[in-house]
C-alpha cells in the first residue's frame, strides 16, 4: 500500500506556515471576535481563539494554506513561470484562483461561512488588511483570502455552537420544570 | 418528445415576479453602479441597467427567481408546512437554503461575483436593506438573497467587460502605432 | 427575543419526510456501501448507515430536505404557479435549482463529496434509480438530488474516517515500538 | 495604473500547456461528444470542438490552467516544499484542492456542469483516464480534473445551446404559422 502522508505532519506544517508568513492565530481570533461579537453577549477572544483552532484541524483548510502559500512564496522568489509569476506577485484583480481556494475551503461551514468570506473578502479587517497592503516585495495573493476564509468558517462554526447551546439550555430547563410538574402531580 | 415550457415564458414571468414584490430592475442597478463606480470613473446608471438585463437573461437566475419567490408569497400566505413555515416566515438566522440558492445563481459569473454577494449580503444596500427591514407580514426571506445575487452578478459582469474593453483600446493602440511604424520604414 | 424552531423538531420532520416519500436510510446506506467498499475491505452495511445517520444530524441537510421535498408534494398536488409548477412537475432537464440545493448540501463534506454526488447524479443507483423513474404521479425532482447528496457525504465522511482511523493505528504501533525500544535500551 | 497581463498572452498560454502536457482539444471534444451525443442525433464533434474552443476563451478556465498545470510541473521536478510535495507527486487521495480548482471554474456554466465533472471525475473517460493512469514520473494531479473540467463546460453549454436553438426553431415556425394564418383571414 501506498505510503499516506501523516495528517499530524500537513496540519504542523500549516500552522508553522502561517506564523512563519507572520499571522498569528490571535490575530484571526480577533475578526472572528469583531463579527460574533454582536451576536453574542459576553462573547470572550478565548473561545474565538479554540474556533479558529478548531477550523485548523481540517484537512480541506490545510491543504489549501500548503497550496496557496507555496504559490505566494514561489511568486515572491520570481520562481513560478510567465504569465502567472506576473499575475501571482501583482494580485491581478481578475484572477480568481486564489479566492477560489479559500472559497473551496469555506464551504464547509455551509452558507453563512460563505457570505462572511465575502464580506471579509471586501472589508478586509484587521491582519487581512495588512497583508492586502504589504510592503515590499513581499507578496499575499493566496494568504489574505486564506485568513479570511478561516475567519469565516471560524464565526459560522461559533454561531451553529452558540445556537447549539441556546438549545441545550432551554432543553434542560424543559426538563427541569417536566421533572417540577411532575413532583407536584 | 416532451413539451418544454418555453423559455421566453420563464423570462417574462421572472421579471413580472420582481415587479410584482417591488423590486425595480433600477433599484438593482442602483446597488451595481455604487460597487463598481469607484472602479470605473464616469460610469453611467444605463450602463449598470443594461448588465441587471443581461444577467437576468440567464436561465439559471430565472429559476432560481421562480423557486424562491413561490417559497416567500407561499409564507406570506401561511400555506408551508410546519416547521418550515416558521422557518421561512421568520427568516431564521441559521436557515441557508435561501442563500444557497442565491448562491448557485452567482457562480456562473466567477469568484468576483461570489464575494461580491457575500459583502452585499452583509451590508444590505439600498434595496436589499428595505426587503430586509419588511414592514407588516412581508416575506422577503428568498427575495433579498436573490436581489443581491442580482447585483452581484451584473457587477462581477462590469467588471470583467470593462478590462476586455480596455484590452481591445489597447490593441487597436497597438495596431495604429505598427502601422505608423510601417508607414515609416 | 425571537423563538427559534427547536432544531430537534426540524430534525425530526426531515427524517419522517424521507420515510414518508419511500426512502429509507437503509437504501441510502446501500449506495454509500456500494461507493466505499471498494476502498474498505471488510465494509459493514451498519457503518454506513451511522455515516447516513450522521449526515441527518446536520443543519444544513436538514433544512434541504425540508425545501426540496415541500415542492416535489406542492408540484404533485398541482399547488405551484406557472410555469415552475410544469417545470418542477416535468423534471425538466435545465433546470438546476434542484441541483443548487443538493450542491449546496454537499459543500459541508469538501470535494469528495461534490464529485461522488455528480456520479451519483449520473449514475442513478438503486433508491436514486427508483425515485427517478417514478410511477403516475409522484415527483421526485427534488428528492432524488437530495437522496444523492445525503449518499454522497455519507460516503465521504467514511473515506475521511477510514484515513483517521488507519492513521490512529499507526500512532499507536509506533507508540509501541517506541516502548518497546525504550524498554531495551 | 499598473500594467496588466495581456489577455491574449494568457489564452495562448494556457493553450500552449495543454499541448505541451499531451492533451489536444480533439481528445476533449470527444469527451464532449460521448457526453452529449445521447441527447442530441446527429451530433458532430465538430460542434463539441467548438464548444471546447468557446470555453477556453473564458478568464476563469484560463487561470485554472496556468496554476493547475504549474504545480504538476514543479512538481514532476520535485520543487514544492513538503509535505505538499509528495501529496501532490502522489495524487494523494483525500488532497481536494484539484478538485476544489477544477469545480471552481466549472461552476460557471451551471449545475448541469457541476454534475458532468462530478461524473467524468469518477469514470475517467478517454484522455482523462490516460492522463490518471500517468506513466513513470509525470505527474497529472490537476491537469485530469482540468480536463474533466473543460469538457463538463463544453457539454453544459451545448446542451443549452441546443436548446436555445430548438426554442428558435420553433420560434420561427410559429412566426410562419401566424403570418400563414393571417394571409388567410
Amino acid at each position: 500500500m501506498k505510503q499516506h502522508v501523516d495528517s499530524r505532519e500537513i496540519y504542523k506544517t500549516a500552522r508553522n506556515l502561517l506564523k512563519e508568513r507572520g499571522v498569528e492565530l490571535k490575530d484571526i481570533a480577533e475578526i472572528v471576535y469583531e463579527m460574533q461579537s454582536p451576536y453574542e453577549s459576553g462573547l470572550k477572544l478565548e473561545k474565538c481563539l479554540g474556533s479558529v483552532e478548531a477550523v485548523l484541524e481540517k484537512r480541506e483548510m490545510q491543504h489549501a494554506l500548503l497550496v496557496g502559500i507555496e504559490l505566494d512564496k514561489l511568486a515572491e522568489k520570481g520562481l513560478l513561470s510567465e504569465p502567472l509569476q506576473s499575475i501571482v506577485a501583482d494580485d491581478e484583480s481578475l484572477f480568481g484562483v486564489d479566492e477560489t481556494i479559500a472559497i473551496g475551503a469555506v464551504f464547509g461551514y455551509g452558507s453563512i461561512a460563505v457570505t462572511t468570506y465575502g464580506h471579509l473578502d471586501k472589508a478586509k479587517i484587521g491582519i487581512i488588511k495588512q497583508l492586502d497592503s504589504k510592503a515590499g516585495s513581499a507578496v499575499h495573493t493566496f494568504l489574505d483570502d486564506l485568513v479570511a476564509s478561516i475567519a469565516a468558517n471560524a464565526s459560522s462554526r461559533l454561531a451553529h455552537h452558540i445556537r447549539d447551546e441556546a438549545e441545550e439550555e432551554e432543553h434542560k430547563r424543559m426538563l427541569v420544570a417536566d421533572v417540577h410538574d411532575e413532583g407536584r402531580s
